[in-house]
């Protein structure tokens, strides 16, 4: 153990903390004979254990101080994982249908034990490489997203409690500075860590570092990214932080959890799904008719912006007399400024939306994390053509995100890459 | 005195607490027998104490737990002391010719010890009342502006430095709150403590209250105030916030500071001066020929936009291989794409100038603290069509503040209103 009271566990350390700690072996009914432990964690900064018993279960999570996937080269705060407990139980307050409930928080040690979500919960990517329909993902998603970004925001919260939610979470300012390196730097420039479908990619990761519009708009997101404490946001949300069945939507992993621009969360969600459609043509062969798959991830997209448009903007009207500060019943008084503020406002978010989520695509094709949707086309050249796709329409939507008005027109523009 | 080691100052406290603080007691040599003690604090919030001996001098400003011009039935944390003296330092360290030294801060007693600005120094309002010219004051107050700004933004900081810094701010939430209050939200509704020059302007702040575009339009600058981070701001940098003679400019008050819009800066001298020069025609009989005065005051403040954007590139120039996390020069890599990035930064700055100056003036004539400029025309409708050409200047402004591209458009708006 170092003198800061952490140290990383294994299986066998596991057990031993879990005997010793009550709420966790509570959950198990006091039985530890029979324990099955999984270590799970695909993701790149954790070791995730699934703790099954006779009669209960639970995941462990424990944060290590450097980057899983890149190694100690990398070191990374594990103070997030109290950020992340943070924002899990902030987010279940909130929205506790599609948040994992919180049994265990230990700050020394990193950890935090939470509700197993269990089979047939798979992550969402991996449903979405699979050709799986999931018809209330986008009634979940969009309100998941909803309630916990206008609860967050200033239409709910006075200034005093929005400021005071602001300063905590600055401390997550290291996983801040990691996403602000990885999406909104690396890719427009040379560096080590990145890399793509070579060399069939080549000059397409050159002509994303030498075009001067692209950069020029991608300061402005980096911008807001860094100095817009719009909303507590996810910090994450793309389809690999959701878990999912037919019926049930799980969003995990807030660890980059901090007060951000709401568009980095639905654009993260929206632009994984545009991926998502891209990637299909590469999975043809492996299952049914994917052109109507397609056509299911379309209409998922639209069904979530239209869906949160729809949410989001009835919040605001149910708590429009509310504590928040942002729009005062005296001031906004008549039923012509409301409809204009809220669509002035959802505009803008929109806008934002469509930026950051061609952002995060653009960072998955020729940044250092890539997607498991491109990743499993075997075939590079087949890869590449969809990866191209891909990324030439984002970068299309991130430099002209502003001539957008809906999600329709979104959605046209995919079909148009896509002929 | 209170459990928490507070105890209002009078005079005889005074030379007590004075004595017993070797920092404050060596600046007047030790010597206490020809004590000169003034009470002076004009403002709004606090006491503020000249004290001059036979060997030195110096300024005691001591918080007070309320709005000393409402009195006690407007609360106001006192701990506000400890924010004007961390900006006043961090000001003073980055722009020392126009920022008084501290030389003694006590935090229990929320007071402060600094420079005497002595005479003939003059609050700069009063000068342009009396119709002075100040040929230095663009190039002082623009150097000003540039280096706070500058340098506690991301152009200049790493975001570990710029969130800590967020962060401490935040706790100067109350005052933030009263500048929401005054600023953004009463002017714009049915106030208590809202007043203008009655009967004359009625109608006037009225089609205030039901500006629908209005609102919308001050609902954007709000949201920028509460949430945009984008560097330290001193917060209330008016006219009556800064000190001169002819060969010195010097910035007082920055008990409002706290990680802003710059353009809240900007906009607030801008918008003073603005005021000031629509101030004249009521103080035409006083002096000497104001006609010339106003061309003056248009001169500088088309000196004090132009200066900045001078010295505030010239600041990103020299530090653009430096620590500032907003543009790598890894990425922004061209001459060509070093000029875009500035032209849309310094647009955007100017239009948020514009919006901020503009909604500081509305508030300074229908809102609940007033500007001398004004309240010194004794002739009320006199004072009211000043006040009316200025308002209706502000709200032109304000709505269609994206509209101009360089300060000597907004210069001949001006002169346009005038007519």
């Amino acid at each position: 153990m170092s003198s800061d009271g952490f140290r990383p566990l294994d299986e066998k350390l596991l057990v031993e903390y879990v005997k010793s700690t009550p709420s966790l072996a509570a959950k198990l009914g006091n039985q530890f004979d029979d324990l099955q432990i999984k270590e799970v964690g695909d993701g790149n900064l954790n070791f995730v254990y699934i703790v099954v018993g006779s009669s209960g279960s639970f995941v462990i999570k424990q944060a290590l101080p450097y980057i899983r996937c890149i190694g100690e080269s990398w070191p990374m705060t594990k103070e997030r994982a109290y950020f992340e407990v943070t924002a899990l139980r902030e987010e279940g307050s909130l929205c506790p249908d599609h948040v994992p409930e919180v049994y265990h928080f230990d700050r020394q040690m990193c950890l935090i034990g939470m509700r197993y979500v269990e089979p047939p919960h798979i992550i969402l990517r991996k449903g979405l490489i699979a050709g799986i329909e999931y018809p209330k993902l986008a009634e979940h998603i969009s309100g998941f997203m909803a309630k916990t970004l206008f609860y967050t925001s200033l239409l709910y919260l006075t200034t005093t409690d929005h400021k005071s939610a602001v300063a905590k979470f600055c401390g997550n300012v290291e996983l801040c500075r990691l996403t602000e390196q990885v999406v909104f730097s690396d890719p427009y420039k040379v560096s080590e860590y990145n890399h793509w479908t070579t060399p069939y990619l080549d000059a397409d990761a050159e002509a994303v570092r030498e075009d001067n519009i692209l950069k020029l708009e991608v300061a402005e997101l980096k911008s807001k990214f860094c100095e817009r404490t719009q909303a507590l946001i996810h910090g994450d949300l793309h389809t690999g932080s959701v878990m999912v069945t037919t019926d049930s939507t799980q969003v995990i992993d807030p660890e980059f959890a901090f007060y951000g621009p709401m568009g980095f969360d639905v654009g993260a969600f929206i632009g994984n799904l545009i991926l998502a459609y891209f990637a299909q043509d590469g999975h043809a062969d492996k299952g049914p008719d994917r052109k109507l798959y397609k056509e299911w991830i379309l209409k998922t997209i639209s069904d979530t912006w239209n869906l949160f448009y729809e949410k989001f903007t009835a919040l605001w009207d149910k708590h429009k007399d509310g504590p928040g500060e942002a729009y005062l019943p005296a001031i906004y008084n008549n039923p012509e400024l409301q409809v204009l503020v809220k669509q002035k406002y959802m505009e803008d978010l929109f806008h934002d939306t469509l930026g950051f989520g061609a952002a995060k695509m653009i960072r998955r094709i020729v940044g250092v994390a890539h997607v498991e949707d491109f990743e499993s086309i075997k075939e590079a050249s087949k890869r590449a053509e969809c990866e191209r796709k891909a990324l030439n329409f984002a970068k299309t939507l991130l430099k002209e995100r502003k001539k957008f008005h809906n999600i329709s027109e979104v959605v046209s523009a995919i079909k148009d890459v896509d002929k």
